[in-house]
């Protein structure tokens, strides 16, 4: 989906445990919000006109916050809170902050860490959980990573449903991407199918930023930030030798959100390479023409690249293997580098190239103080949600309104930037890059 | 007017200077702006089918961007820009990127700058204007403050008109608050008054984020991180200390939204103070007595008052004269202090207070990555809806939308936190602070 | 003592518990620093000749470091750590140094921490000592402050040395500014009088830098770091206003060097005002009309004022109570703020005045780099020191060396900054500022 | 030379162009230094009694600072800076200070700088030298790099000598590392032998901090404080996975004190490898072993390796083509990630190891605040030096003082760590890693 996508005819239906009876303890708020208040998805005027022209209705999102009745009791309630996948600013923000709202607002003492990702889950690991109290979380927003630990990959749904009945936990908190997040749905339904009763809440982890429906995932504002230091380094490089280049390798696999948004906050990069635009190396108009004219005229370059630009270029590269310590296929910061080198010392034109991949230097910080904020109320909604009985959800941003969405909805497909839309727009007229397509 | 408000029965027509008839030059963009385009101000579904039921309008507000055709003809057109007030980071990214985007996508070569607010207009103070080039602002956005200078205070609109047409200025970007926007506002209605074809176009600045209808002000998110950092050594020395006590003044003299986020944000405050929450100092129930509670049962104490709070406690003061160095009159930072150690001497309870003003460390730092991307946009929005002849309007950020506004509708009152809505009441949960009234 | 004063007919002598016989279990060094290793106070060759000249012996000091015989049994040895005066970066990496350095190299286990100062120690104030070990302190160095809490102002030194007996401590570090090291002198001399084998340790701290013959304290560097970044937002903040001045006032009660240090590190001050040189306000070669002179002349100007500068001008004010929220006598900031408003008001120059007072902000950060290095072989000197029976001695950094110091020495005086020396000399080449002497 | 060498029998003579006669125009300072001031290298009482003992000199520096009496006539006089070799923080603070002190101090105004390095004083590549103004060094100290631009590699000496002669400088400033400074003697004494009267000075510049008798070089501290900033990010990395491993390459070819300072700035690495002592990676007590161990106890690693360690590994891999993306010969970095992971792999543990190559980001930072005051000290000294005719000498760091060094002196060898010494004992028990040789 693009960034302007406004998802219609999709299903934005949020399944649930069953009927809230209990009255909420929630004594912060005098505000409690309706089950049936949802916020558009698409606020164009003209489109709204439209469905009601149309007679059908609008797409729309179930508003999350407080609810006046909830649906498990908190004094025999038991939690899990699990973070899987790599790491990102704030993680801890939002361990932190479930702990603290299901302990004072609603009464709950048992809380469960589960340790390293889904590996925690399975027995063979021998992993233990962790008992998280206000005492063990207070200083952890403080730090980058997550107190948790965590792991990547995947694990057997029915063993994870296993370990999650065997301790009773009726709200369990999955923080992860794609893939996680996909697994807490499998978790869900499997529950759901055995009849045992547990709600199954994520948050959406992505440094990336790729999250469909999801206007913005926490740790991403910090990632640009931290990106944005690293493009000055490669700009001060750039201008400190005879036809200096800085070539920063960024995240973004499948979407160049990091490195456009970093490209912006420096306002120093003179191209922004991102897997949704395509572009050719070679011919008068491709990038390597490009970059010679930048440096023609200005005598330096600064190259931004998310890792998964280009990728037209590694389907036919030979495997490697990576224990000998060769090039991985499809890393695009290192074929950038040699390509780069090998023109120029074809022309004979002598030039400085500086690559810089900052890789984990980007994503172990800890929170900025607007990712803090951003995972203190994802953390906040997301316990709303379980305590009341949702399940097969994740929590979103749109619109600046939190949400409750189907998980289903958000890993069918990956956000992209809209090569048309205003970022990107920007993006260009910021850099002055051309199109480089013969 | 309340976060949560959304503006039924308010006027979002904007004022243009006639029909536009140029093409674009704009190269960077092949979707433009249909005129048409607008998005809803309240995206409640209830609200949105409510207003359907009931047959009547539902209040939406024209969307920024390029136009195909603009106004006025870039080579022959003459722009200008005036920065107004206290600091507050990010105005020389605005400034930059309006130059840039006027220089290279527009083609617009005279571009100048008023130096020192609005004194800049008005003869008598012998300022020169300033021409901005591209070459100029290169690197401004690497520093706090604005590079043209700023004052306070109104100036004769009938002079600011003079001087802009003395010139023939075309299009005047005013960057400032509330009094700046007023004055934007009279200066725009004058010129059409006096059929002088000036497009006036206001983008909104004030640290406290307290401007109606816009849902953040850019500078706002990196003053709430400054201020984070403030608390944070609050807190080191609150606890550093037998019974201590930090005590943090911030900006905010109506609405205490940076008080508020940054105590968020830093999770170390226990008490907040904002205008929006009335509170009693004294009595079983009152600030003084929870103050001594919170240190008698955990021995430190973190308070975070905005400068607007508790105003009902200068009424009655004496005003004195600000030259011997006595208290100013309604310093809640001062008056607090004071007041917390009279309480705890008459009631012999050795306390350690520290009290801590940043005052202008906060406003004067450059912008952070998410402000500086933020001001980019703001800047080439106001470009396009200069260039497209637009007047007496301002650039807000709405529903995460960059839209049109009329400069009456957001100078009418200032916004406030609705201290019965999300974030007060996650203020309320972190500090865990009572309500402070007998 | 001036900053060049080189320690003439001094007493370095270190007083010493007794004869040390037992082995050092120390592994991690194959040198360990013989008693008689001694490094000279003055490195001029001059002045080493004229001693040579003279036959008179040349002033040493006793080189720190591990010894091969020690004088406690770490098996059987108690320490205790006691934090005084107030915060300075880089207390937390001291007390963890300390305790890492007793535990693993020595094998001492039983370590106490003294809370909130020599309050600790006097019964009567019910503080429980604090169980050290390396868990406990294993991520206190990420934070300001102290770990300890710490306490102003003076005990009783018997009750303090009956607390020592009570638990028979062997090794007691002080970390603290004059007054605390005067107090450790006086029990280090009450236990030897009562034949109580106990070593007193201290490790000077004092963000002032103020410490005669100690080159440098802890934290110093951390505050210039962020006394600087004060400074530059005073800056921005002049030069965004007509006839701006931004008046940062910096600690300093007796010796300027932060404000010094900070200026030269910031390069925008153009008025430094510390203790060690007077200055008039008044008269044509006074300050004001300096002052009035800078900005006629370039617009704006930043004045960094030490807290102790100009104190001859509160000899008369009238001492008025705290508690009404009055200056408090001898306030160099608001009393330049005032008198500076009052001067151009008096010339009917409209001026911009923005004072900062960052107050403890610059004292409750976590220690940089470079202090954190610091600060451990200061704690590992000192247990070096302890555990090898020495007493009545600080641990000083004497021209690049680790050594040994007798209090008294370091206790007589105030180190201050030379005026006529290289560091004020830079300053004013900095600053450009005059004589301001009638 | 190790650390704690003290140059016995070495020459300390400083050349000069011919005896001073002209007036000083410093007027900041009333104290100007003799030539016969010089200060002891080694300050060890013992040595010096020793040397008196055996009635031989005391090796001692002639001591910077300005003279009374100087040899160019300031308003005749012009001067060239040039920048050589990797980026580093502080360049621009030096060149800054430089300017202002040659401008303010002494009156020149004829100052150039020379593009580039050592390629802009050689025609063939067409770089025009810069003039340096008061106004064009204004803000240059707050970006890292160099303004003038580098360059690395050797240039003909006559060629640079035939440069400096057309435009008649008379004071040259050579900042770069061991092989500028070898070129500047080389050019130094060419000019002699022109007997073209041409004062050659030159601020050492390495990050990594190995000049022979120079304590510390401008851009260490800052360094250091970025790289430790790298090492928490690999701690974070590394407490997040299952058996994670953070390995970090910092910089230093011959000497570990990045490595080794910066590791005991974060007090998280568990492994520091320097060149300067040698380990084996197989066998019972080699490093993957030792690894092991660490992980099986601790459940994560981090490991610091400066690049230049573990140098034997490299002598028999086959030099392969950089073009094609394969390991370089003798990376420490890549080599130890591949080597760790098959030894994991062959013993079926699975590891987690997140790999960090910060490279440029760590040296293109501004200066902090000590290394900021640092070299504006240095810049100041150079041009005193300048000005009285010294040539063929460098402005060193010793024992806190600055003094003047004959560059033949610093280049005869590199600093290195003395692994005996308190430096490398603290790394060793700060890490508690063991000595991995079998």
């Amino acid at each position: 989906m693009k960034e302007g996508a406004r998802g219609e005819g999709i299903d934005t239906k949020i399944s649930t445990l069953g009927k809230p009876g209990i009255d909420s303890p929630v004594k912060s708020t005098t505000i409690f919000i309706d089950e049936t208040e949802r916020v558009l998805i698409n606020t164009s005027l003209k489109y709204v006109q439209s469905c009601a022209g149309k007679k059908t209705a609008v797409p729309s999102f179930e508003l999350a916050g407080p609810r006046k009745k909830i649906f498990f009791d908190p004094s025999k309630t038991k939690c899990g809170v699990v973070t899987c996948g790599g790491l990102c600013p704030g993680i801890n923000d939002v361990i932190r902050s479930i702990v603290l709202e299901l302990y004072f607002m609603y009464g709950v003492e048992n809380i469960y860490g589960i340790p390293y990702g889904l590996q925690g889950f399975i027995p063979k690991y021998k992993h233990s959980f962790i008992e998280l109290t206000p005492f063990f979380v207070e200083h952890i927003h403080e730090f980058g990573g997550t107190v948790l630990g965590s792991s990547r990959g995947a694990q057997n749904i029915a063993e994870i449903v296993d370990a999650i009945e065997r301790v009773n936990m009726n709200v369990v908190f999955f923080i992860g991407g794609d893939g996680t997040l996909k697994a807490a749905s499998a978790v869900a339904r499997e529950a759901l199918a055995r009849g045992f009763k547990c709600s199954v809440i994520g948050i959406p982890k992505t440094i990336d930023n790729d999250i469909n429906f999801v206007s913005k995932t926490f740790g991403f504002d910090t990632a640009v930030e931290e990106a944005r230091g690293v493009i000055q380094c490669a700009h001060v490089e750039a201008k400190g030798a005879p036809f200096g280049i800085g070539l920063v390798k960024l995240m973004g696999r499948d979407s160049g959100f990091i490195a456009a948004n970093a490209a912006l906050a420096s306002r120093d990069a003179n191209f922004v390479l991102v897997p949704e635009e395509d572009f050719d190396l070679d011919g008068e108009r491709g990038f390597l023409a490009s970059l010679e004219r930048r440096l023609q005229s200005r005598g330096h370059a600064v190259i931004v690249a998310a890792e998964g630009a280009g990728q037209k270029y590694f389907q036919d590269l030979p495997q490697k293997s990576d224990a000998s310590g060769n090039i991985r296929k499809g890393d695009i910061g290192l074929f950038l580098r040699d390509r780069i080198e090998e023109y120029f010392h074809s022309k004979d034109i002598e030039i400085n190239l500086k690559y810089i991949d900052p890789s984990y230097v980007i994503r172990s910080v800890p929170a900025n103080a607007s990712d803090s904020i951003f995972c203190g109320f994802l953390a906040q909604m997301a316990v709303h949600a379980g305590m009341s009985g949702k399940t097969d959800m994740l929590i979103g941003l749109w619109n600046n309104m939190y949400v409750h969405m189907p998980i289903a909805l958000s890993t069918t497909s990956r956000k992209k930037i809209d090569i048309e839309g205003p970022l990107w727009m920007s993006v260009k007229e910021s850099t002055g890059q051309p199109i480089m397509k013969n």
